[in-house]
């Protein structure tokens, strides 16, 4: 095919909202084979159980072969529905497949998310910095991002409050409570339970994405915000990618019921179902299988690596330079001095063949370029020690 | 969990226009496991290469199980996206893996479409009548639907010509030119030719769906609107379910480099990426078997269902019914004498547990309820047989 001048062409207004970024184009230096890269979100692939899905897949052809190549419910397969509820109670919510939509990962309840509430203009609370997916997610929509502060706490609830009482037509809180992305906080307790109260009294939907939170490596598991509901407005987006793996591109959404048919009939026209053969091979290695034991073997590798590198960025970044505590997840996130620009930093850090994402982008309304986020799940121990030593070398020369 | 009563909850104006159907209700009972159906647009699940991909899957994940199992780029496999590249050389279109873009099935590149191009409002041109998914997919952008009405040879081109003068600013326009859904119409290569010249007069963008187009049983392949297309404005949608299998959930889009970028975007933001292992998994098939002796098989199958299907029609249905003479493709189009409404044949029909789709949802409008869809892909000969002698005791009773 030739290249085509087509002047004529009209696009949705909303593609002016998601046009491809400056950042995206600096990252696919990051996927050189000689970068050691902190810089994607991807669990560590040594990991995988291959060889039990090796087996699960051929049980599956053998046992069901017809029925798990055709088409299937929109809902998802009622045993893998199952599971996941069944799996939910280890949360502190309690509920039934009815409750449980199959999606192609957790990515696309968000998209979900944003076509069933979002009119141009109407405003989104999200905490910030927030997830750069999610809020991509919900651009395509236009919203209006109300962005709520973070310590080391979680989102700052007074913070919220005055959001609420600002803008009470919003149409959702947006929140990763457990080691969220990008920042690797956790919301404590008292939060949580202050958030519940806010959104009863203003009858806001909450969107809880909580992609790591069985990724504990230190403390207790604190309950979710799904099982703190009492008024059912808590939607609550889980995921396979963080805890089995990502290539199957299978999550969920948690809702009431009348929350959730609205997400069946938007994936409906989306893609009809998620795929089915990859809903029965995770359902049967959920029969055959431990998954409890294998999320332990992740913690345990990702808690060696968590270690090593706020150990070496302690010893090895200049002392103006700070970082969060990770309790879990796949993410710690470094604020530079005032006036220092990430963005720039990458580029000195590429020469040195390490790589980040800088901060900038995780702020839906922009600014804040003195931030990066950097991922401990995906580099072995050798080349996380090494990764930080030189960004430390780079550091150290500004 | 309880059931909650949320009056405060203020979804999307988006949500006003996809509605779940009475229709699907009424579908529901088209599942129940004693009916004959004939509504859905499955495949033969006794075709599917259950055996070939057992090997496969066992393949992919022996000798790249960790990177079948991880994140990967949004565009695709770059060996299936060649793969698909060169088997479209079968349609006589010219391209190259970078003129394809992989969808979670082609009704993600149809949602996809949508997203692209309309703002609520804006004119879209399809069929009368058209793919009930697609227009659902549509739908969720609130367009206005101009309906171009078909005979035998497809899309009537004077009433398309009309129709553009009318509306110059319509955003795209959306045809099935083979064995069409609902109708098993194919356009004929001159009407082709001048819709072509039409879309290149006004810079119109045509979305070609092309789920059935390699499923002919007589004549000859016509020239796909792609491989005629002169000015890059032919969007051209593919899918491996009704050749390979649907369960695995794989489609693609293939344009321009320029209009497929804002396909790639938005499938960023809508899931990220396709199922890396499936999209291993198809290619390391295509690989290893001849899924041109695949597709030979099918057509084999399903050209005797057709007739079959036909024939019984002719000896069975009163002659004031009268339907199309599909020459590949999954479906007939039956019309009922004017007055009738199919929904209420469906009725009389589910109580001789036979069922169809009634072709109303098909209309983007409304209207024209004196139609159905026929599928004949997916039940055995003595069903087809029975169901149809079924339906024409009742069609004959009324």
């Amino acid at each position: 095919m030739g290249v085509f001048i087509r002047m004529g062409i009209k696009f949705a207004n909303r593609m002016e909202n998601i046009k491809s970024s400056a950042i995206r184009e600096l990252l696919k230096l990051t996927e050189l084979p000689d970068i050691i890269s902190f810089a994607g979100g991807l669990p560590a692939p040594e990991l995988f159980p291959v060889k039990q899905l090796e087996e699960v897949c051929c049980n599956v052809l053998q046992n069901d072969g017809k029925a798990a190549l055709q088409y299937s419910t929109t809902e998802g397969f009622l045993p893998l529905r199952n599971h996941i509820a069944s799996r939910a109670g280890k949360l502190g919510i309690e509920c039934t497949a009815q409750n449980i939509l199959i999606t192609s990962g957790s990515q696309q309840g968000l998209e979900f998310t944003g076509r069933i509430f979002i009119n141009e203009g109407d405003v989104v609370i999200c905490e910030s910095p927030s997830y750069l997916g999610a809020l991509n997610a919900f651009k395509a929509y236009i919203p209006k991002f109300v962005e709520i502060p973070m310590d080391e706490e979680g989102m700052i609830i007074e913070e919220l409050e005055k959001a609420l009482e600002q803008y009470p037509e919003a149409k959702f809180i947006y929140t990763i409570p457990d080691f969220q992305n990008p920042t690797g906080r956790t919301m404590n307790l008292e939060r949580r339970k202050r958030l519940i109260e806010l959104a009863n009294k203003y009858e806001m939907p909450v969107i809880e994405d909580n992609p790591y939170g069985e990724l504990r490596f230190d403390g207790e598991h604190l309950p979710s915000l799904k099982s703190l509901d009492t008024k059912g407005l808590v939607i609550h987006l889980g995921t396979f990618s963080k805890i089995f793996c990502p290539g199957l591109r299978l999550g969920w959404v948690l809702a009431e019921p009348e929350l959730l048919s609205k997400y069946i009939i938007v994936k409906q026209g989306a893609d009809l179902q998620s795929s089915t053969i990859a809903q029965r091979e995770i359902s049967k290695y959920l029969d055959l299988y431990d998954i409890e034991e294998h999320i332990e073997n992740l913690i345990k590798v990702y808690r060696v690596r968590r270690d090593l590198m706020l150990e070496t960025m302690k010893a090895e970044f200049p002392s103006n330079v700070t970082f969060t505590n990770p309790e879990g997840g796949l993410f710690a996130w470094v604020t530079f001095p005032e006036g220092m620009d990430a963005a720039d930093i990458l580029k000195l850090a590429l020469e040195e063949k390490v790589a980040f994402v800088p901060g900038e982008p995780f702020y839906p309304n922009g600014g804040n370029a003195n931030h990066c986020r950097l991922n401990y799940s995906n580099m072995p121990e050798d080349k996380i020690v090494e990764g930080i030593k030189r960004l430390g070398k780079v550091l150290k020369s500004l």
